[in-house]
């Protein structure tokens, strides 16, 4: 039983990986890049939010001392690089509704993994938010561009309410994987639900 | 006495965490980000340089392990989120001198924990430079921009001169508190004087 | 014997930080930075390959440990900002050997010190290509420019290819001296000849 649910959550981790990464292939695409450019930027969107938690906490990053991330990565860049025509066929809502499942999956997995280190909650969910949309930023800014999660959208917004019910939670002695669970549906629904209502967060104008 | 001192250097820790988060947010209100944009730019303007020189000394960044960091910085960003038109007002004269002193003292307290880790005074002094500057930099790469202190002004100059002082100092076995807040002046007068005086440093040309 | 072979890897070593940061200088000199920014564009090509890959292993960075590659690295600014009419007669063949060298000599450097720290072969291939590239991909960033490296020419390529022959050399049980020469040449031929031919990387167009 133990077993089964560390295999789900290893599944799910490596269909995130592999979402974030074809989005991040599909970013360099759009920027011009040649091939090293798009499986940089996989690997960097992929992987860059766990890296930078990771560097954080002092602990080497996951997908450094398992290679498994970085081959999802690289593949996920490398089918977005061979089939992009095939890939761009894929409606936008199918792919709104793929990201923002994966943000949910790594705001929360993210948090749960600074807790492991013995954070402060605040911070815990700060490093969720980090988990979530660090990969992305880093990628923006590869792609010389002010980071999008900086200006528009609920999206830092949402990964960081999922993380936070998460880390509250707990603290308030709840079930941990029931918690997980939920974390990750209220920043999916969140997300979802901010895109189909045009919400954005002020700004100081 | 001892522990009047380590409260002494705790507050003015927090102030300058304090200062540099509402620059860092007064910065992102001008480049049209949104609340979350404004927080992170905060958080990364105060707290980046520390970040940095932590990950490179391989400790946990202190405002990682001590939530305090991470919830004065998003304050000051909160307050000018809230209050900026009230933050306007308040004189550049003013601003300067406080940015200068928050620029001595994060020099200074990046050098001496660089040494406290046994590294050579060269790299201590580079490492109080990075405590002072790292966060603007970081912050002005966010905004897609070359950051202002590769260009202009005697900014980095000035950390770099307040850190030489006291690890030189230290080197030639002077009272090290006496030798922090002479660092700390020596950087404060440099960077008032060079604005006043308008010194630059040479470019290649 | 031994010794000498050590010593010959660090005046290797050097010489690549020293001719890496003054690349990063001349850059910077085009870029209208002032003589900070010259320092820190040449610290940062020079050496900021190895630190994203020492921090990525979870260790001190060899530049922070060591205080030479700091001094070679702003000695190397430096004398590009004294003589940049005279460096800039240095032919452009010259030049390009030297750097090719130097890729192969990181390339090769950086999956050898990966692979002692028990990563999988596969991130050694990475962290090679991090160590060759990196320096010159933080500078391109610091001047708000999507890096040349994940655009065009085959750079990265060269260093991954290196990198590539050593560590599947190892893994066979080769001999590592001499699969170090032979990495960093394969390295330095693919990144002359595709110079010399006009390759470049496919792009998603």
């Amino acid at each position: 039983m133990k077993h089964d649910m560390t295999r789900l959550v290893l599944a799910a981790d490596i269909a995130g990986t592999f979402l974030f990464a074809m989005e991040g292939a599909g970013t360099a695409l759009r920027g011009d890049l040649d091939l090293i450019g798009i499986l940089v930027l996989a690997f960097v969107t992929a992987l860059g939010g766990g890296i930078i938690r990771d560097v954080l906490l002092g602990t080497m990053p996951a997908s450094i001392r398992d290679w498994h991330y970085a081959a999802t990565a690289l593949l996920g860049g490398g089918v977005v690089f061979l089939l992009h025509r095939d890939v761009q066929t894929i409606a936008p809502q199918a792919i709104l509704i793929m990201d923002a499942a994966g943000l949910g999956l790594f705001a929360v997995a993210g948090a749960a993994k600074a807790l492991e280190f013995g954070v402060h909650p605040l911070i815990a969910i700060l490093l969720g938010g980090v988990t979530g949309v660090g990969g992305g930023t880093a990628s923006d800014v590869l792609l010389a561009q002010v980071p999008r999660v900086l200006r528009v959208d609920i999206y830092a917004t949402a990964a960081l309410f999922g993380a936070a019910v998460m880390v509250l939670g707990i603290k308030l002695k709840g079930n941990r994987t029931a918690l997980a669970v939920a974390g990750a549906v209220c920043c999916f629904i969140l997300r979802i639900v901010s895109v189909w209502q045009h919400w954005n967060l002020p700004t100081g104008h």
